[in-house]
């Protein structure tokens, strides 16, 4: 890594109180990336944050301010002068600008839109109307097209003068008068062409394209899948409406992967952790517990139910931890391994046979070994054939129970069009407690006569 | 989405038992896109799939190749001719070709060494010795190199000539005789530029790069922080070694997610899960079921202990399983919302006291909540006020501190520079459950006396 500028948080704020702290700034940042200003300024207070910003002026301001995350981002907006508002609309790129817009309130925007350029303007009420994690949500419109008329000498004239404004030019779409796609390029094809090849013979006609209305995990599926730097985004028609580039789908692919890891680990909701208080984030977490707390009730309900096995075999208790331990943690192995297999797409619905026949082997042999080492300490610590011989059983049944279940309630969400990842860990690990108290305390009556 | 050919598996195998197999088996792919030709051909047999590879011929036919995992490519690789087997080495990108040698045997590594063109055997030596998962081993050798002293024209002109042969031109790199880098320069800012501008006047001397023994996950984070197409990969001298660029990093992330959320799900190492057979699964999960049939036995002994609680009011095992599903649940949330804001960058160490305060906080609140639900069924279902104080108690103690050791476990290990996503879901909930038991346990004792 480079060396990064160190200027702290305090020195940062003495500047800003003095006379010259708008040229202070601006030189002291002058040679710095925007996102390095950003590490060093994301600590301090929302108006510092934005007098800083508009100190460094545009267009690095508007870089450095797509850093912060959508709410922060508003919050910054807020403190800006009405010019600065004005500017930092028209410079950020088309996607967090229409982001940002969405978050201000009606009045603002109102106040606001008149004075914006007429360009800019008509962008954001073309890509406003578009829904949260669709393709047209995360697109941008400021893309290099050519006609297909054009010589590769013209293309790269052409190219040369439109370049400034554009988010990438390293993909080129070939389109007609009424903006329909007949083609991609790359860069790198028209640099090797030759002078007076036409445009029209060196694009690529058979590409990859996405729908406007596509979800953003898809759209990142296909840029990885094909090692895309761009995809184009159309209507029915195939009329280009703008394109999404390769790093906005990192930030995709890591939004995607925290949603489902939250939910997963039973958390819903954005995790905006440090910034949000308490309650916000108790809310968060509460759906999941009390809907545990049900499940726990049915268990207790059960044992109270086969009392008097419990009663006579004070014992038997003794093994309960260790056996919803082991399935609840079954279970979430299993479905740990088909969530994430559905969401990087090695594993499909349509190997539910094969996968059901695995999780059955694995929970045999698992259960097996588990068993085994259970059974082993209720003849040492207990001195107890019997209830050896009911934990053993009971072990392998719960264990290649969590196995089956843990991997069939993820593939039955997919089938269903639901996330799989809706199935959190918790919710699977209680199901499978019910199951093997059950099973475990009828096995005890049974073999204990009770 | 463009329309994709549509061509069944057992189309494909008798088309290859046919006499024109090659050239049918051409014509049948000759247009279409790499990634779709892998998605057709990888459920079919190895054989299979090395038949229709080398019929495709190259350069296509290592795109296609490099879509498949690492095991896959060991024994595809092996059913190649060995013409075909040194052109593949000779053809795929650097990283991945350095892959496939190391896990090919010495044997076949050192007939084919020989073979191979000159430039590639000293590249793949050159790669060798780099670890897994370093800016080494992912690199790329193939990077666009310029001199200072050309004009943006002659610039051009030389990326003409050497775009075929190189990973990427959009990112290129300003270096001195002894491969010191001087700059970078965006084949954009080439463009823009005029034509008698001097490179060394138009490059970037202030850039962000990486040393080749970086971890990649580092790399990922570098090239998202800084929206990077490529970064260089240099050593203690600013020599530079290679170039890693964006769609490698995609894979990296998506790679290290994965990483993660098996590792939380307490499920060790890779997930070749429809390849592998259930003994080697197993061994995946056996780990940790083990570790966890300790702390099961712990929890028994522990209740072992109280017999005498347990014995004289029964009751207190019908809410065993509530107290321990909300703790471990409790615990399994704060750990998620910790690990994941470890690895993208939410949450840091140094932010740990305003994190214990808000577990605490959020631990009071939603354990008051599922307490009050408890101690109201405690009172329904058993009538017995001390068993419901007891058990509100209980569980107020035990949510919080489920909350406290979520959160603090992950931090710990980043602390010591362990993987926070070591800290299992399972273990966490494991560990709570011991303490739950324990405290619950002793309050009975002390509550009803016994």
């Amino acid at each position: 890594m480079k060396k990064k500028i160190s200027i702290a948080g305090p020195e940062l704020r003495n500047i800003l109180k003095s006379e010259s702290a708008k040229e202070q700034i601006y030189s002291i940042f002058e040679n710095v990336h925007p996102f390095e200003i950003y590490s060093l300024i994301e600590g301090l207070e929302i108006d510092e944050i934005g007098k800083i910003i508009e100190y460094i002026k545009f267009p690095k301001a508007s870089d450095i301010f797509e850093y912060f995350d959508d709410d922060d981002r508003e919050e910054i907006f807020r403190t800006f002068n009405r010019n600065d508002m004005i500017t930092m609309i028209e410079e950020m790129s088309s996607d967090d600008r229409v982001d940002l817009v969405k978050s201000l309130d009606d009045n603002l925007v109102n106040t606001l839109m008149p004075l914006i350029a007429q360009a800019e303007r008509n962008d954001i009420k073309r890509l406003i109307k578009y829904d949260e994690e669709t393709a047209g949500s995360i697109m941008t419109t400021e893309y290099a097209a050519l006609r297909q008329d054009m010589t590769a000498k013209e293309g790269l004239t052409h190219l040369k003068k439109i370049a400034p404004d554009r988010e990438t030019i390293y993909s080129i779409y070939i389109t007609n008068n009424e903006r329909i796609i007949r083609g991609v390029l790359s860069l790198k094809a028209l640099i090797i062409a030759k002078d007076n090849q036409l445009i029209g013979d060196i694009m690529k006609t058979d590409f990859v394209f996405v729908n406007v209305n596509d979800d953003q995990e898809a759209v990142s599926k296909i840029i990885a899948d094909y090692d895309l730097l761009a995809v184009p985004v159309v209507d029915e028609n195939m009329r280009l409406f703008g394109i999404i580039t390769i790093d906005d789908i990192v930030d995709v692919v890591i939004e995607e992967d925290t949603e489902d890891f939250l939910r997963h680990g039973s958390v819903e909701g954005e995790a905006d952790y440090l910034d949000a208080n308490p309650f916000k984030l108790a809310k968060q977490r509460i759906v999941w517990l009390l809907l545990l707390v049900i499940v726990g009730f049915i268990s207790g309900y059960i044992m109270q139910l086969k009392e008097s096995v419990l009663h006579s075999v004070i014992a038997l208790t003794f093994f309960l931890p260790l056996l919803n331990g082991s399935a609840g943690n079954a279970g979430t192995q299993s479905s740990t391994i088909i969530i994430r297999g559905l969401a990087t797409g090695e594993v499909k619905f349509s190997d539910v046979k094969i996968i059901l026949l695995k999780e059955i082997s694995i929970g045999i042999i698992l259960g097996i070994l588990l068993g085994l080492a259970a059974g082993l300490r209720a003849i040492i610590l207990n001195n107890d054939f019997r209830l050896a011989i009911t934990v053993a059983i009971s072990m392998v049944t719960v264990v290649t129970l969590a196995n089956i279940l843990g991997a069939l309630f993820p593939l039955l969400f997919k089938k269903m069009k639901l996330d799989p990842a809706l199935m959190s860990a918790p919710f699977i690990a209680s199901i499978v407690d019910i199951l093997s108290i059950f099973i475990y305390l009828s096995l005890a009556g049974y073999i204990f006569k009770v």
